[in-house]
């Protein structure tokens, strides 16, 4: 008996309005379209318990959630989604295809909000242990891009009703991950035609892929 | 003009049923009769963010929480509420008594469900900085004692509905930390009568009482 291939862990981050939604549908395809077993999840969230938790999140409300609370928010349902779905689909040799992981953390709570690094780093080996992303999809477009999108979808949540400065900082924070990881990004301009941006996402996963299916346990 | 007196921070910790709530009134009543300025609360909880996350806490549901995710929301609740209540509060001179605080952090999550203290420690560091409680009244009594009590009271939650063992287990982390800092607790035991209980709890604080009422700063 052979070992079950380890499955992938891929993530599509990028701030709000870029089409991550449309070309997670995209990568779904290419993954049934390629026979790879596979769940699609989000962050926050993926668990009963992880969605309400980001309820909490994301609703808005009177009262201003400090920074560090939000932050272990965020890495409560991480924790759970972890334990309860990522590790164990990936266990089971099937990819597991996130809609936002840790990049969206260090990008809204550390660059957008200012939260250390340090703090971040901390949590991410606390919740993570080795986990992390096998590859990393980033859709970038200019902030007026996607908030201009984002905006026409109708009710704001708590995320949403950010103001310009923020998402320009977070767009900076992720540009920063990719500049430090650059072998794990794939960096997609996603404000190209949307032809354009899904072949260069399905050419960017092209190499898992084939490697899955030649049956790498790696 | 001089600076406002500091506030004093009391916490009142124990297991299920050993009176903590006839107990935090009594103290209130000798913080009232000795007119000092004080607020009362609660952990996880004290805010209406925070009371959202402690429901997310306590409810019974389907879905098993795994033990970190359980001490990221007990601590991002203890986030929001140091910094919209506890600190503010005492920064104005008044006095903070509090059902609940780390010490049962440490005792639930850490000796009960056996997180590392190591792990509990630096949460404790990044969400609290210096603050610590400067008195913390612990009401000790036998498990069995205290689940008898705590049946009576009818539905239980997430935490009530646990088993002797684990209850046992708490106990000890909680004399672990009295006899870890003997100056900061004052161990009561919470299975005489009551009385006698409320004789000691007042003698307990009469020290924090006076200096106060003396102008102390510190």
């Amino acid at each position: 008996m052979s070992l079950p291939r380890k499955g992938r862990f891929i993530t599509v981050e990028g701030t709000e309005g870029v089409g991550k939604s449309t070309n997670m549908n995209f990568i779904r395809e290419l993954l049934d379209t390629a026979n790879i077993p596979h769940i699609v999840s989000r962050e926050p969230g993926g668990t009963p318990l992880a969605e309400e938790i980001r309820n909490v999140l994301v609703v808005p409300r009177e009262e201003k959630m400090c920074e560090l609370s939000e932050l272990l928010l965020v890495f409560a349902a991480r924790a759970q989604h972890i334990n309860q779905l990522i590790r164990p689909a990936l266990e089971r040799g099937e990819w597991v295809l996130c809609d936002r992981f840790t990049d969206a953390t260090f990008a809204y709570q550390g660059a957008g909000r200012g939260l250390s690094t340090a703090v971040i780093s901390s949590l991410q080996d606390m919740v993570q242990g080795e986990l992390r992303p096998d590859c990393t999809v980033l859709l970038d477009a200019p902030v007026d891009v996607g908030m201009a999108r984002a905006g026409a979808r109708g009710e704001l949540d708590r995320f949403e009703q950010e103001k310009h400065t923020f998402f320009e900082k977070v767009r900076a924070g992720y540009l920063e991950r990719v500049a430090a990881e650059p072998e794990r990004f794939r960096l997609i301009d996603a404000s190209a035609e949307l032809a354009s941006v899904q072949r260069e996402i399905a050419a960017a996963l092209q190499p898992q892929i084939t490697a899955y299916q030649a049956g790498s346990h790696v």
